[in-house]
């Protein structure tokens, strides 16, 4: 007998009959005599259907209520998944992210996991529930509702999986792990088997859409196995793990790419001790997410500053950025939001020199200009023109070798 | 400056553009310097399409599960609404029924409210916001959801009402008040202006479906004065208060007619003591609600007994009556699911004799038949043919003088 903590996405609970589908799975499991831990997502479209109503209402909405709204999701098929249970005689009960004891900040919209108190869930598991848990949302520590932001049922569930000391903890979505590249883009590319949280984290953080960032930043810090694998069949899936057991020899495991971003670039910033935290606080100050930054010296006392931020972002930061030219007397400011970011992930470039390099030249052999670069242990990130971003993803995918099997 | 707790229905909120009407009328009080609380109910007909989706999964559905789906109607409202007034500059913050502190029993789909705990109601009211309840919703002693049932959100303002001490306690709907009959069926129907709490608990009761009879309890336990009013418009209300108000000398207020009842007979029941509570136990057990009783004694021995449920609970009892003829040794049974109630209510009853020998005498002239009947200090309730409903209700309310003014 074992723990399990299983989480189903939106696309895997989309319709009754998916539901059903879900709930029989869920039953096998817990006739081998296993306990289950299940948290699910809203709907298909529930989400994205309950934000077109609110925005039909107006521009600036109390994320409070936001948050009020979209958590009625979650906790419609949480207890319809339970109903399912129920009526093919398999014990569920279902609760919502407060009943579950889910303690979280008061950043309404992206709350973060502060506390997990799991006394109601151990009592549920003791009298022979399966416990279904409406994901993707935790209560204030005024008792007001919050979500935890796009896939944040992915880190409801590791953050329970890391609580719980569960056995296995299993990502159920549409897509049977993750791939060494985008397979809509990438004929051969491959699902990738097993992965270091570094990697993973790199991967999500890059826009491989499979499991959220701070899932896999919680998965890391409390030593969770992960694994990410298709409700839909029974293909083995990516097992998500500590760097220990990963294999030496690959040096890049998987290519990511992310279109959702725009370039901003101030001229003539000057270079003075604290310009580059004004700008940026001032950023921080209206919620816009900085990716990369470049800084160049260009004259004597006057500095380029270029970084990227969230494409959907980009109309509420050119309003900022266009108040900051002026605050910190910048000559002026350019953007693009034709630009793309490739990047290529694995830890094995660690110990392997000249990875940069190669992946340079596969680029430049396909012409393909670099606006930025950014680095990190284990990954090389470049700003590129958006429509090259195919034929990036494709050349890096060949140079590296991941065609090729691991 | 006083405090005001309303109730907006279904149909009040049933659309953004009606929630914005809702808002307007709301923000103009709050304008006034006025404290609000706004009890909501979900939007139109949210609460039967989970339903319907929930009927889908089987027959058996468990009770606690539906009331954790139920619930997410009206916190919807709730936070819909309060983002509305939130965009037309008014504080307004929306809460759950067990962040707004309605303690209920356990009884899913019709917990009774036990206590109120109201100090974070309070505290919102301090801080000047205009408070949104989602109506017809509690919080179990296990800190489960429950419903309070159909109307549910009527009993939620008239408790949250006493409890507050509000100055007016308003219950909106699409109806400009209590009728003297159904207005589909007596053309010259009139808008009742003043009502007794126990002639509007038993023409609530009855089948008037515009207050829910556990809110009348409520407001006449805690000496609540009712308005109930029209949201589309501006029109004078009917008021429900304490008797001593009423006009002495109307005898009948008005007409109640329910055709959502069915009728069973049992043959032969043994004379035993215990027999009739055998019966009763049983229906209750299977939850089935018993309105009407009659026991006839037809021979030494034996006693016919006849009694009428809801009509939406015939299929269900005929089982259960089945087998409560084998286990008490009845003859036999019969049944019609074609008969409806109609009853006359008016304080004035009490005073005034020959009042049933009138009613009786309408139906009669009418060539109506009357099978069962009951009354109480304050009403008459005939069984009729189904089929002679309307002419029974346009008959009583020209022998009662109902459309001749109060």
């Amino acid at each position: 007998m074992s723990l399990w903590v299983t989480k189903f996405g939106g696309t895997s609970v989309g319709s009754l009959e998916k539901i059903r589908s879900v709930a029989h799975r869920i039953a096998a499991v817990k006739d081998q005599g296993h306990s289950l831990v299940v948290v699910v997502s809203a709907m298909g479209d529930t989400t994205d259907d309950l934000l077109e109503m609110a925005w039909n209402i107006g521009n600036e909405l109390p994320e409070r209520e936001l948050d009020m709204l979209l958590a009625t999701g979650e906790q419609q098929s949480a207890a319809l998944l339970a109903m399912t249970l129920a009526n093919i005689n398999c014990p569920a009960v279902s609760l919502t992210g407060w009943q579950a004891g889910i303690e979280s900040d008061s950043q309404y919209g992206k709350a973060r996991i502060m506390n997990l108190d799991t006394s109601r869930i151990k009592k549920e598991l003791a009298q022979g529930e399966v416990v279904i848990i409406a994901g993707f949302q935790g209560i204030s520590p005024d008792a007001d509702i919050t979500t935890l932001g796009r896939g944040g049922s992915d880190t409801t569930a590791v953050a329970l999986a890391a609580s719980l000391a569960a056995d296995h903890c299993i990502i159920f979505s549409d897509v049977d792990g993750v791939y060494t590249a985008d397979p809509r883009i990438v004929e051969n590319a491959r699902q990738i088997s097993l992965l270091s949280y570094e990697e993973m984290l790199e991967l999500a953080s890059l826009g491989a859409l499979v499991l959220q960032p701070r899932a896999v930043e919680f998965a890391m810090l409390y030593h969770v196995d992960v694994e990410v694998r298709n409700s839909f069949n029974n293909n083995p899936g990516t097992l998500i793990t500590e760097v220990a057991e990963m294999e030496e020899h690959r040096v890049v495991s998987g290519i990511a790419h992310d279109t959702n971003v725009a370039r901003i670039a101030l001229f003539d910033v000057p270079d003075q001790p604290g310009v580059a935290s004004i700008i940026f606080k001032i950023l921080a100050d209206h919620r816009i997410n900085v990716d990369m930054v470049i800084q160049s010296a260009m004259r004597d006392d006057r500095n380029d500053i270029a970084f990227t931020i969230e494409r959907s972002e980009f109309n509420k930061a050119r309003q900022v950025v266009n108040e900051i030219v002026i605050k910190i007397g910048a000559s002026g400011m350019s953007y693009s939001t034709e630009v793309a970011k490739v990047s290529i992930v694995g830890a094995g470039m660690q110990s392997n020199r000249g990875v940069a390099a190669a992946m340079f030249d596969a680029l430049a052999r396909q012409d393909i200009n670099i606006h930025m670069i950014s680095t990190s242990e284990i990954k090389i990130s470049c700003i590129i023109d958006e429509d090259r971003i195919e034929d990036a993803v494709r050349a890096l995918h060949v140079a590296f070798h991941l065609d090729q099997g691991e």
